[in-house]
């Protein structure tokens, strides 16, 4: 028996056929999406945009599952008739304008070229101004809603996204009827559902980014959504009232998907989670393992179970029930550009290519812990975690005349690895245990050097996920669930997710640098962040210099 | 009748021929130090060291001398034999060890290799450790002694390297019988000076660099000295009791040079004065004129007449009597790096060569002041005016994931500008008038985009000098009125110097943006350079973006 899991990234789609028994990774293919920079629509005027056209989900969805399939074919035994059902994870929060037959308005041509009527990627920060408003009306009426994602709702998240398009773009706002996360979307295409009423929604998406919860009856009130805009009261009727862990199916494949995909029709499709989410029960997380899938951006998941009692931890993403694994409280965090700023760094600014990362890694390799005397904020994309701020930019100092590219380069990894320390402290300073980081990702997987400095830095052993594809392999995991073939989640955790043998373990005289270097980060950290109104940042250059020599 | 200037840069030195009458430049050459780097001895080790092999001086000597008269000889009526008179500028301060003959002991094979035997160059800043003992010393001891230098000795200067090197050199220390400036070394060189306590020595290095004031009757005394390390007290009477203004003559040329130089024998010499201080008298400075001389770092230059009481200036290098002009006070400030700072950016950080600078520069000029949402200090190589610091180092803030070489490359340069404002506002601010900018060097005379951000940014008008060889110039200024061609220093800088016609005027739209980019410099200066140590930097990247927006 196998199952399919679809993950649909930042760049683009992949499909992974899994065997249930244990995990074994048949068949993979990855699509791209065709559309803007990298499949991403950018807006040169403004820094803060990102749209992804619908249309590129459809485009590379039989592609990529044909694609795997033909792949597993090679193995004796497989059938595509033995598949037996279907999981699917997304970017989030991506919510997507949708008409009343639940098709994105993107896909009408009136619609099409318009930035505000694609899909809302995650990464897009338009609605900052939205989100400082939403806090601070949630923090004087509904303090409950905020008090669980650290007080601070996000430009990333679905209110934020939809109040900007409805400011920006109001005539694209009134002809979505409703708007539907990724997540949500494409296992109801899957299901063959017309009314974006009846698409189940996931609580993962729900949760984390829409301020749902079974504790104040779903998403906000009408009369808070009034206070934002009445637009935003008057769409809350043709949202949902329900969001479902991972335990509720989406629907089962139609017969015109299944011809169109070369799969059995009928078989169940679970419910969407974000990609990191499902990523975090294919790299086997539970209880006091923290799972950090490592790309362009960083995501920070760990669970706790539903029978104990979490206190709201400042700055973190989120504390929702279900959200990873049922049973559990899922707790989200993050750092908005990992790979990204390294990207930029080599590619942007340097103007290199993929030859002149690995020469940088080369020459990374030779230094030693501050002996550039550098230190950088990791902030090019704002801050996620713990600041909550996307008004927050990229910093690099110490440098001298002699300072070079690569140990900018160096600096930026750091200041990630920094980025990841405060997140652990943070969540670890409230209670929450972590014993265990399972890191996922291209980067924890290619790039051993980073890997260490993050054990170096944390003073955690990174362990590294045994699959390349997490996520989709938890997405197929969650299939094997709903369809039966085990029990229940850590049942066919056990059997179908796997660690490398490789463990990044930290060494202490890197460790004790670095612990300087921390503690000069977060005055910098703490001073631009807002956390310290009186800071004496007269030493750092000096310490730096001080640790350099 | 003509005069010659000679003007060792940082890595090259060039002869000029004048004309006496008129400032007509007959006849130029220049030629590069042969050792180091680009003329420079360089330990990857140790990025505050800065070396020069005195045989490059002599070695450069003769070549371009000899390269000015040849060009000099295809203008009708020009004769080698009626030069009249010599100048000598350099950089400073520029110590040499010498031996009892004042002949260098790096030209002796035991120490030809050694680093410490060399000159050290003016932006060595080994000596930071010392500078700062010096600087608290003086304070406790003698607090005249730094009163007129903002309260700071710095580790450019002369008592900071010279116990620098006895600490980390003491066999180098002892092999030296006496130390020279550079300045006042070729002069002794030229007029066949064989006994350093015979060397005449211009105030202008003394007063500046070595403590050297008539008001305590010369060198700072024995007892003081003594608390520093008996060594320098004890090599006090081996340096020298007097130092001159440009109304003295170092002495007279040796036939020897004469026939080496193709210059009549006998003909007078000047003191040896720091290359900018020369370069302002070429820049036609006089009451109220701020020279700046923009290379690859940047010396300012004012004068006030010595009838006048001019208050300390906190943070400024110095006020000598007579130190520029005679009969005036020289006032010096300056910036640590200012084209190094670019060719950092672009040749070593970016890995350009000369044609990125001149692409780089074309983008630049197509953005508007606050449209990248960055800011940067200028601290590459430590600050000299007004923080007197040689501990600080570079920073760049404001990054996203779309910041561009070119961008920061426009921040780097706005830095210096920024920079350039802080130090017009302290001597302003203390009573010295400023009503007017001359400038000169390389940077002015090439990049009007640099200049017209510089004019934006200050609000003052740049006018550029007339000469592109201003130090040269004024050292032939010096070396005619010396040799009686005119009879006073107003005179001679009339009739043979000028300015250029084009005038950078501010831009009033940019200057006010410019007005809220600085205010926001200052706030990042003052907090990393110590100025303020209870610091709100929580709104500098919000207040960035909002320009930028």
């Amino acid at each position: 028996m196998y199952t399919l899991g679809i993950d649909y990234g930042t760049n683009s789609v992949r499909a992974l056929v899994v065997r249930c028994t244990d995990g074994a990774e048949l068949g993979t293919c990855v699509v791209p999406y065709p559309s803007g920079k990298e499949g991403v629509l950018l807006d040169p005027r403004d820094h803060h945009l990102a749209r992804q056209h619908p249309g590129d989900y459809l485009f590379g969805l039989e592609k990529s599952v044909r694609g795997a399939l033909t792949q597993a074919r090679k193995t004796r035994g497989f059938d595509a008739a033995k598949v037996i059902g279907l999981g699917v994870d997304t970017t989030g929060s991506s919510p997507i304008p949708v008409d009343a037959k639940n098709v994105p308005i993107a896909l009408n041509p009136k619609w099409r070229k318009n930035l505000n009527a694609q899909c809302w990627l995650w990464k897009d920060h338009t609605g900052w101004r939205e989100a400082a408003q939403i806090t601070a009306l949630a923090a004087q009426h509904r303090p409950q809603f905020i008090a669980k994602c650290g007080n601070t709702y996000s430009s990333e998240w679905f209110w934020s996204k939809l109040w900007h398009c409805r400011s920006v773009a109001p005539k694209v706002f009134a002809a979505a009827y409703s708007w539907v996360e990724l997540a949500d979307w494409i296992p109801s295409v899957l299901a063959g559902v017309t009314d974006p009423r009846q698409v189940k929604r996931g609580i993962c998406c729900a949760g984390h980014k829409a301020l749902y919860s079974a504790d104040w009856g779903g998403l906000p009130d009408k009369e808070f959504l009034e206070k934002l805009d009445p637009a935003l009261a008057d769409l809350r009727d043709r949202l949902y009232d329900q969001a479902h862990d991972a335990t509720a199916s989406a629907g089962t494949l139609t017969p015109g998907w299944a011809a169109k995909l070369g799969l059995p029709a009928g078989i169940p499709i679970t419910i969407g989670e974000m990609d990191v989410h499902y990523g975090a029960i294919g790299c086997g997380v539970a209880e006091g393992t923290l799972v950090k899938v490592i790309g362009t951006s960083t995501c920070d998941c760990g669970v706790v179970s539903l029978g104990k009692t979490v206190p709201d931890i400042p700055g973190i993403c989120g504390i929702v029930p279900g959200a990873i694994l049922p049973g559990f409280y899922g707790i989200e965090a993050g750092q908005s550009a990992v790979g990204d700023i390294f990207k930029w760094w080599v590619e942007v600014v340097c103007e290199g290519d993929a030859a002149r990362h690995a020469r940088l890694t080369k020459e990374v390799e030779k230094q030693k812990p501050g002996q550039s005397g550098l230190l950088a904020l990791d902030w090019q994309n704002g801050n996620r975690t713990i600041l909550v701020d996307p008004l927050l930019t990229g910093l690099i100092l110490g440098c001298t005349l002699h300072t070079t590219q690569a140990e900018i380069y160096r600096a930026l990894i750091e200041a990630t690895a920094f980025g990841a320390r405060a997140i652990i402290e943070r969540i670890k300073e409230y209670g929450v245990p972590i014993d265990r980081i399972v890191c996922a990702g291209g980067i924890a997987e290619k790039n051993p050097l980073l890997m260490q400095i993050y054990a170096d830095v944390t003073g955690c052993t990174m362990l590294v996920s045994g699959s390349s594809q997490a996520c989709a392999l938890g997405s197929a995991v969650s299939a094997a669930v709903l369809a039966g073939a085990h029990p229940d989640f850590p049942t066919a955790q056990r059997k179908m997710t796997s660690l490398k043998k490789i463990a990044y373990k930290p060494k202490a005289p890197a460790q004790k640098t670095y612990n300087q270097l921390y503690a000069l980060y977060r005055q910098v950290h703490d001073s631009f962040g807002g956390l310290n109104k009186s800071a004496d940042l007269s030493r750092v250059m000096k310490d730096l210099l001080a640790l350099k020599n």
